[in-house]
């Protein structure tokens, strides 16, 4: 068995944290912008030192790769994501990809080669903080989103996820997907509050929750505050305000059994005093561990987009629907993580994923399993969010011997 | 009894429709943009040529005075607005202030001085499209709001009103209000469908609908859409959402006494995919002809306000609150308005305003009445707002006799 440096590993963590501040102790560094070029760079520069070719993919995801003895096999690939929310911490996705960076690190100074080639991933846009949907560059080397689609994705300013790319240095020429991975594996913090809770050192990820999210465009009509008599209005905000509330209602109704519902973004135009609004969109998910409940929740937010757009007196029209689940991680996968931890003398518990992972969209294409570490209280995008060098050492442990038995086949 | 111009009057609104162009056929020509600036350049300039001195206040409003024969005695003011919403018509406003103009134009045509001077004045940002509240100008005029706290407000970029005036040219140095006028007249095209549906010629406002307008700011905390549970939630979006629908909901229970409720404008943050917002702001405004409905409707929209932070479990404050109604307007000034239409042989009706207008600051300080021309099934703040020159003349010659008799006193 391996050991990872841990000091070493903390340290890659506490540089990442200081590439695009946000709040006190948080990070806002949103795919594409600066701070994320920043990153890149620092991620690209350690990877070069660490002996490996760095490749960058159309949509931008980097994929450093270290050879294997036979190094036309597939390779093992571990992977997560260096974008943040904009009011993000340090840990959600960082601790993934520096994990992978420290594995191959760990490799080299163990003087090990291993059979298939490893490769590490930092996935682009993962957060969807800035382009819609998230996990895209995942989706798109799955098969899930076309190349061209993703380059076309544009922030709240208009600007293409395309052009950014090119801004910042990154739009590669690798081809996106297409090619066998031996295995894929992503070290995440848990994101909710289990493993800190019962104390427990390894999550091991069985599936994850059926999310179902989407954008829906409201049409109405402007006109003035004032004289306007209700029965005529067509105030798109209105529209839109009332799948806000739908969404987190529903989210209410399955909360006995760990269902969320989410409003995540509302836009509207002019959206100013003394007009009503033609125009609005509305971002939600709705999510739930049974993928069947999960559907159901969809069902009854589209009869309240039907309710809302009457009684709005607007048009709705769902013009971007993504869902993802992870049912498909691979049980052998998940055997070797919970075989791994507990021949490491680490305590683990079996549980589902909550929020979404590039792994998910992976598992389409590549045998995938997820290792989870603790975090504070559950606390995820926000900068209270923390995690632990000593709890979070653990999970990277895992992760390292999961890789080796893995490569070395 | 003295005839405007009308050709003269209508080139001036038509001059007018090329200075901040919209949507096709409407105008953007929002508060101290630099479209308001040609605007105002173009209005001075006018005013200048008809013999007029122009004054600036500290808030921008802009009095174009011509001299009466005894120049020491409170003048006649004639004022309305040349700024527009986003998607705002080409007559809202700015027929009251051209109509102004021309009255002027045509006494100097007639060789008239008047006994009392007579001034023409455009109030900055009237609509509140761009600095909250509307009619802000007035408002410092009549006292009701104050000089400083005026120039303090801010646009949705964070530039102050005050910054903005300074860049335009049009932070003026005279005192704003605290001078006695003999009485204040304001022509404005209906915002209603009554006088064009009953091709009356001129409205005689009696009174204005009262109403409460408010910003709500939401407080809650970020945290990430997935897992994190529904009742630890703090979703200020959904806060938000909520007092939309609220206010729209209560609209619709005072509908059939033609009561308004509006959600008007709602922004949230982070307002992304993936993360709760912590902070929203809604701005709403409820209307209702009757003092005591407009009330009941405003402690409806706080019992609702208690129940969507309970249910949303955020923080909820009233940060903002403005309030008009014109049950001040002058018994003198209204009949004189009457009579004169009478006496021009034009057919006139009797009305309240449901919209929100300058007079109704100015009341308070002024005797004043307001003077309705008809537009189109009544659409305003809309690209296809729509007025005759023919359906507009009659309330613009009742405006030149009005003031003509008023400032010969």
């Amino acid at each position: 068995m391996i050991e990872i440096n841990a000091r070493r590993y903390w340290q890659t963590i506490e540089r990442s944290a200081e590439i695009g501040i946000g709040r006190p102790g948080g990070l806002a560094r949103v795919a594409l912008s600066d701070a994320d070029r920043e990153m890149r760079d620092q991620f690209v520069a350690w990877c070069r030192d660490a002996g490996c070719s760095v490749a960058v993919d159309r949509v931008g995801s980097i994929f450093a790769r270290r050879r294997g003895r036979d190094d036309s096999l597939p390779p093992v690939v571990i992977g997560s994501h260096l974008d943040t929310q904009v009011n993000g911490g340090r840990y959600d996705g960082i601790v993934g990809v520096l994990a992978g960076l420290e594995v191959l690190r760990t490799l080299n100074d163990a003087n090990v080669q291993t059979r298939r080639p490893i490769e590490v991933v930092d996935w682009t846009n993962e957060e969807g903080a800035r382009f819609s949907p998230p996990m895209v560059a995942a989706g798109a080397f799955a098969g899930v989103y076309g190349v061209d689609w993703v380059l076309d994705r544009r922030d709240d300013d208009g600007k293409r996820l395309g052009d950014e790319l090119r801004r910042i240095g990154y739009a590669g020429s690798a081809a996106v997907g297409g090619r066998p991975l031996d295995a894929y594996f992503e070290l995440h913090i848990e994101q909710g509050p289990l493993l800190d809770a019962k104390r427990i050192d390894v999550g091991v990820v069985t599936h994850g929750y059926t999310a179902h999210g989407f954008i829906v465009e409201v049409k109405g009509e402007t006109a003035h505050a004032g004289p306007w008599p209700m029965d005529k209005r067509k105030n798109a905000l209105v529209g839109a305000a009332m799948l806000a509330v739908a969404a987190h209602e529903i989210g209410w109704k399955y909360h006995p059994s760990e269902g969320k519902g989410t409003a995540a973004r509302l836009v509207a135009w002019p959206n100013k005093p003394g007009i009503l609004s033609d125009w609005a969109q509305f971002t939600g998910d709705l999510r739930h561990e049974d993928p069947r409940q999960a559907d159901e929740m969809l069902a009854e937010f589209r009869v309240a987009m039907s309710e809302a757009a009457k009684r709005a007196n607007v048009s709705m029209e769902m013009i971007q629907q993504w869902t993802w689940n992870a049912e498909l991680f691979d049980k052998q996968c998940i055997a070797l993580v919970r075989d791994t931890a507990r021949r490491l003398g680490y305590a683990s518990l079996d549980l589902p994923s909550q929020a979404g992972h590039d792994a998910y969209h992976v598992a389409r294409v590549a045998p995938t399993a997820m290792i989870f570490s603790p975090c504070k209280d559950g606390i995820t995008h926000n900068n209270n969010e923390h995690a632990d060098l000593e709890r979070t050492v653990p999970a990277a442990n895992v992760l390292a011997n999961v890789v080796l038995e893995r490569a070395n086949r």
